[in-house]
């Protein structure tokens, strides 16, 4: 039971270069070689290349493989000390590698095969190098394409229960926990981020949102919609105010990196305590997106029937699967302060505890329902907008399928406290789009 | 607006003793004769006297007069390294002065004149050198003789609000806020009591509880209610897992000093990042268990209505002048990352604000009925009792005042939700005891 906060942070003592600066590609396998620990992994795998991968938002990322084979070897990634997709005027600090590369070495050790695993964190140079995953991609970029994922909810649900459950009050110690939430609560640069361009500047007026002219009466009625607001701000405070386990932060379908077999979660640079809600809804809301634009990716209407029914039976799979895996690691590992066994024993014991459980894991829903939705409006409203509508280049076509994430998104926020179960916010996915049931 | 997390902890760089030791009652007029900083206020009363007041539970406390005439000059505390009323066997921390010192400074800059001034704090020793309130007295004392306070309403809902409003998210930018959450979340030993005297202990079968002989059937039967425990649970989660504003953690009737004209808050050794609920509800819920107390303290029907129906006055106008005030502030004083007023800008401005507020402190309310109901239950159930009931001789008429405390405390917990104005909450309290009610 429970782990300590040092960790990866200790590696860094190893690293024999002091001075940050950001790596060129030509640079990295020279630091490679510089760098012990690795050498029995890279023994033996003759020349390495590298080359950087240009589309990170917020960090350099760079992707060595065996010259010989061809085959992926280790991917590098150093933060710069600046928003990368904003430029050098918008500083940013490079301590979120620590966040990173801490909450990686956590989730390794709570998910192993669920995240890449972590070889190496370097604190001077704000740099970790971790597995190359050559053999899986993107799931956004799947979900475009209407690539079905026979193992993604059971990975998910997997990496759900476990990363929230093992970091939450009801399996640590209280003093393990605050230990982390003192340590996480650092993370408060990236945390604002989320605070700007998820929950506020998508829903007023701000120089960085952009929208699609042709939803702009929707966007304007969305923006005057005090009930909206009301709801936006209470989904806000509970980011803000609630620790109620070490979230990723960021878990949207670009934060998935998967195949048929094998499933890994990316990037969690936003990791804090926060809303469990918040990752099972951004990963829910995401799944959601990929519906609405499937109105447009697939023509054929049988395909695109076919597609969102195994989109919404993933949702339900997915929330079945966290629950399901949540109670069993509640039963066999209820080992922290909230919810103590001989607390129950007098009243009936189990019997109880799980009415308890009960009650918790529907407010975990409601909170999944609430953020899924802001997740999935921000992306219409904000400064950061999603592939999935993005490659749709006919505006009148994109409206379509944005119009449609705007109003499930509201009724996710605005319906999420009558939702009880996981039927009720895939019905009101279904009813909004207009997708038949199949019960 | 704002403010840092440094402050009184560079204070003690001053001092020249470094090594701890628990002082006596003749060596602290030397040591204060050595702290530069204190000597204006010293200067000129002659010869000190000091001894040492007795009663504390987790500390020494020196009252510190002078010699001629008689007048208090300060107090000063003293954490030594174990919990004092259980003897060397309990260890805790001495850091815990650490998290006094700070939350008093911040109490100082936030509320002054309702907390003691803070003169001087010394790390090295875990000790704070302080205002004496020699004019003042411990509120407890006077309910019990039935003495009526004026300006106790005015002056804490005065408290309160100030002091939770401006550390929570809706005055402090989100990184000064997450600052504090980190320092605080170190304070995890002192939480560990209240998580286990406060919300699990009182409620099972545990060695260190104690209760009336007399009121034993009513005991066995709450422990064995479940829809109480799980209610219970979920108060407890979130004291676990809320961090609304910087909380005094202990704020009863014991930590009131006070006199007709002044009101002063001492003992913010459990300050930590908690619900508001948990102190607005220990204040409340103590003047609760002093109104079941009187219906054996005062024997003349007469006088007893009349300082019951003060009691509950007070309430009323503690809860009536904290939530105005609360409001005022956040009126005024909008600063912080939770409601940005740019944000309902377009959506009915302030009538949009005035709707999240209505229902932002409509939770804090049902938050306060519930914490009100842990606050008081346990006086009854668990390891700490409180005079109010001590005082009372005989144990059948204490079991009177005893039985109509849990009564109450299971109602506000299992009723709060139903809890929407401050008179459904006194009404739980008016007709549990039979007290008529005077609209």
């Amino acid at each position: 039971m429970g782990f300590g906060v040092s960790g990866p942070a200790d590696m860094g003592r190893e690293s024999t270069m002091s001075a940050y600066h950001p790596l060129s590609a030509e640079e990295v396998t020279g630091y490679l070689a510089g760098v012990a620990c690795l050498q029995p992994r890279l023994a033996g795998l003759g020349e390495l290349i590298c080359h950087e991968i240009g589309d990170g938002n917020l960090n350099l990322i760079f992707n060595v493989r065996a010259a010989g084979s061809g085959k992926g070897v280790v991917v590098v990634k150093q933060a710069l000390p600046y928003l990368r997709c904003a430029g050098e005027g918008w500083p940013l600090g490079r301590q979120r590698m620590d966040f990173e590369s801490r909450a990686m070495e956590i989730e390794n050790r709570l998910c192993p095969g669920l995240v890449p695993e972590l070889m190496y964190f370097d604190k001077d140079m704000s740099l970790i190098v971790m597995e190359n995953l050559d053999e899986h991609r993107i799931m956004r970029k799947g979900l475009i394409e209407g690539v079905k994922y026979p193992r993604f909810a059971r990975h998910m649900a997997e990496f759900l229960a476990r990363s929230l459950f093992m970091t939450s009050d009801l399996y640590l110690p209280s003093d393990q926990k605050k230990a982390l939430v003192e340590y996480f609560a650092r993370n408060a640069e990236l945390c604002k981020i989320t605070e700007d361009f998820v929950f506020t500047n998508p829903f007023m007026e701000s120089a960085d949102n952009r929208w699609n002219p042709e939803i702009d009466a929707q966007v304007q009625a969305l923006r005057a919609d005090a009930r909206l607001k009301v709801e936006i701000a209470e989904l806000k405070d509970g980011f803000l105010a609630r620790t109620q386990a070490l979230i990723h932060g960021d878990l949207h379908t670009g934060s998935v990196m998967l195949n048929l077999d094998d499933t890994r979660v990316i990037d969690p640079e936003f990791a804090f305590y926060g809303p469990m809600g918040f990752d099972v809804g951004a990963l829910l809301g995401n799944l959601v997106l990929s519906c609405c634009a499937h109105e447009i990716h697939s023509a054929d209407p049988e395909a695109r029937r076919d597609y969102q029914a195994w989109l919404l039976d993933t949702i339900r799979q997915v929330w079945d699967g966290f629950r399901q895996e949540f109670l069993r690691l509640w039963h066999d590992q209820n080992s922290g302060e909230a919810t103590r066994p001989e607390f129950f024993a007098q009243c009936g014991g189990d019997a109880a505890l799980r009415l308890y459980q009960r009650s918790y894991l529907r407010r975990v829903l409601k909170d999944t329902a609430g953020y899924a939705g802001c997740k999935m409006m921000r992306r219409q409203l904000g400064i950061a907008h999603v592939e999935d509508m993005e490659c749709i280049e006919d505006p009148k076509d994109r409206a379509v399928a944005e119009s449609l994430a705007l109003t499930i998104g509201q009724r996710l926020i605005t319906e999420r406290h009558r939702v009880e179960t996981i039927h009720d916010m895939i019905d009101i996915v279904r009813t909004t789009i207009g997708i038949r049931s199949p019960r």
